[in-house]
């Protein structure tokens, strides 16, 4: 493994001077301008790299990634910074490179369905061009406006629409990656079917930046669904709410979008205990969810949701819903939901957990790590909502403290019990620093070394984003 | 590289006994038993390998690869053997491992819609489970009745459904695939969302079971869909038909199932031409689609359905239509797409290509394969059809002869061209023996030297399906 340094080193002040002839005096930030920016938004930690480096096209992001690998320079990657799991922290010895300036929209392909973009434009940019199209880009979360193309495949991002367009994986037809050696990997393929040898762009989505460096893509583009219907519903039960999914996947079909649940510790906190929202519907009921639907026709699609919820109601799946009759009424639903700036207010200090697990088992699992947090922290709050129909969970949890023991502590609760349930420590955060211990509640050795043997065939120096998700021994001659 | 032998050697001889003490003397086949049986479809080529393993459960499959790693012999896997690019190839000194007794269905759960098969279950057995547990498995293919979940996940395989449901990759939730020394990969999560490190599975799923043998694997249901319609059109130019493309995505958004075009030489062919079928449209137009659309609601997807065909007909995009009325008559108008049988006899000898590229460059790419083929053999025939909005066609020529001469200077015509369109020498088939000297269309230097680092990363000795897809430097120490 390698050494650690206090500081930056004579040999990075080199090589700071060799990317300053490179790409020019402006691309490398040092000092003041790296510790003025932060690298958590939850915490606001200042940025320790030894330095940033903001590389102006993909091949001067391959230049600065063949110059560090000479000098044997460890780099970490820098996209939006709204991840959850440290995977952005840098120490001094580190360089890191910010992907800020590769933000162009390259290309949009109406007829094609595509759209060819670096990695590092914000989703929402990327959502927009599509939508001057006639056409959409359907990921969708809550840090669009800040998150990148470029973090967002590194992470495989979920989101709320995942139910019915999948994940990240799947918008991604082409890629293009440096490698650790600065060798450009480029598969920017339009194409939706290409046996054509391993799928190399696979290795890159959802890797974490530790295997390359995403610099473009091209990216599937769905049909634009004009008409919008959202509603927000209080359940009776967890076995209510888990037949409204069955029901509302029955009766819409494909066209149903987002079936994000909230447990009431969530829609109650952010609406009667603090006021940040007035409830839309009663705060007595157990389980309250969003569920959104779009389709092309706008007359009967609302009769098609509408008739869906009714038939709900009847069968006892639901006790109440609001629907939205504006779109101002449909941001004030989706307010409550993704309101995460409330819960750091109401919560701190806040730990986020991202699961995922069997639909069936989560009543019972959030049951018992309430407890659990309960006996140890009889003042502690949780806040519980996430993707239902994608098994997927956040829990939001504040115990009085966040030093290392006591997160230690808390993860115990939410993770130990996913072992035996089959779940996974992440749904859609990653791994990062954070949770890189926790990997073997939900993945064997043999998966572990596989994992490592790919890091050391692709990175033998342990340059890329290191000690993030993999645990492995360098082949570095220094 | 290792040396070729002419026939099973002593150190095949002693692993074959071991093999038969763990596995049961049934397990192996030798002799007759191996010519007997076919490699190939098309040709009917018999099995040359040393010897044929049959394991009877995933451990038997690991134990079998650990003993062939510690004698260094070689395998090639062999599932139902329906591929078309001489993937199941074998040598005397090669040991086939045969996945056929690994062919349950081991769980289907209606609730998380998931299904759990072993890798030797046909296609048809896994479509039938899910059927019986009202949902569906969506990928489908004319090779359905022998065709193998395994081959299919490490073909990627495509079909006839990939323009509403994405190609196998999609449908895989969970893997487990042995490695090259016997290690187990069991990554069977049932979960849609899961982003704790690296995603495997996507190793093993398109590889051509050259980074591993695929044994059991977690795959998606989807809802049934009761409604299927179905019909052939007539359409009187390619721009009518990618228009016609755009207006059925458009009216029927997702419902749209199938959309498989025809050039007039396949459908005359297959018709007038053979008279193997009854034209259920006229011949005279230059090309010809059978679309397919699937809703849960018989009534009114009728009616949309039949208003989408009616306004393509008032626009102009389509001449002739035939929709089926029974199921009979649906069977009959995929017959004329499916008739494999028919094109191998009518065309015989046959040779069969899988290419993507843009659909806009569709036309012209036909039109030039058509003539450079022309040229060379004024007598040659070509059929053409796919899918057309996956950018997938496939190309069927006859020349007169099948030498190696002569198919390298037919596969020069159909994939030359494709270099300058960006397209793929493969869109679903996969590469196999066949295609591997041409993936320098396709891919370029540095993404091919990054599949031999992953084949030596996985498999350093050269035992898994050797010399197919990647070109490598073997290990190994013989």
């Amino acid at each position: 493994m390698d050494t650690m340094q206090s500081q930056p080193s004579a040999s990075l002040s080199t090589l700071l001077d060799q990317l300053r002839e490179r790409l020019g005096a402006g691309a490398v930030l040092t000092g003041d301008d790296v510790t003025a920016r932060s690298i958590d938004w939850l915490t606001g930690t200042p940025c320790h790299a030894g330095a940033i480096v903001r590389p102006g096209t993909p091949d001067e992001l391959a230049e600065t990634l063949r110059l560090c690998h000479a000098a044997r320079q460890p780099v970490v990657t820098h996209g939006g910074l709204t991840g959850l799991v440290h995977g952005a922290e840098a120490s001094p010895e580190e360089l890191a490179i910010s992907l800020e300036r590769l933000d162009a929209i390259e290309a949009v392909d109406p007829v094609g369905a595509t759209i060819t973009v670096q990695a590092g434009a914000p989703l929402q940019k990327v959502q927009e061009a599509a939508e001057a199209a006639g056409l959409q880009f359907t990921l969708d979360l809550g840090a669009r406006g800040s998150c990148t193309i470029g973090g967002n495949i590194a992470t495989n991002a979920g989101g709320n629409r995942v139910i019915r367009y999948g994940m990240m994986r799947q918008q991604v037809l082409g890629l293009e990656a440096v490698l650790a050696d600065g060798r450009v990997i480029s598969s920017m393929s339009p194409m939706l079917k290409n046996n054509a040898g391993y799928d190399l762009k696979q290795l890159f989505i959802g890797s974490e930046g530790t295997l390359g460096i995403v610099t473009r893509a091209v990216l599937r583009l769905q049909p634009a669904m004009p008409d919008t219907r959202t509603a927000l519903v209080a359940c009776p039960s967890f076995d209510a709410m888990t037949g409204l999914l069955a029901h509302m996947r029955q009766t819409l079909g494909g066209e149903l979008s987002a079936f994000e649940a909230m447990w009431r510790n969530h829609y109650r906190l952010l609406t009667d205990v603090s006021g940040r929202h007035a409830p839309p519907v009663g705060t007595e009921s157990p389980f309250y969810v969003i569920i959104e639907s779009q389709a092309i026709d706008a007359d009967r699609h609302g009769a098609r949701f509408d008739q869906a919820l009714e038939s709900a109601f009847e069968a006892g799946l639901l006790a109440d819903a609001a629907i939205a009759q504006s779109d101002a009424q449909r941001d004030g639903l989706w307010a409550i939901r993704e309101d995460i700036e409330g819960l750091v207010h109401l919560l701190s200090p806040l730990m986020t957990f991202d699961v995922s697990l069997p639909i069936g088992d989560m009543e019972g699992y959030v049951e018992r790590v309430e407890t659990t947090l309960q006996e140890q922290w009889p003042e502690g709050r949780l806040s519980v909502f996430g993707h239902l129909g994608d098994g997927n969970l956040h829990l939001m949890a504040s115990v009085g403290s966040n030093d290392a023991d006591t997160r230690h502590r808390v993860e115990s609760c939410v993770y130990e019990p996913l072992a035996e349930l089959g779940g996974s420590i992440s749904a859609e955060h990653g791994i990062g620093l954070e949770k890189r211990n926790w990997l073997p509640i939900s993945r064997s050795p043999d998966e572990l070394a596989l994992m490592a043997t790919l890091k050391q065939a692709l990175d033998p120096h342990g340059l890329l984003n290191r000690h993030k998700v993999v645990t492995y021994d360098t082949q570095d001659e220094h």
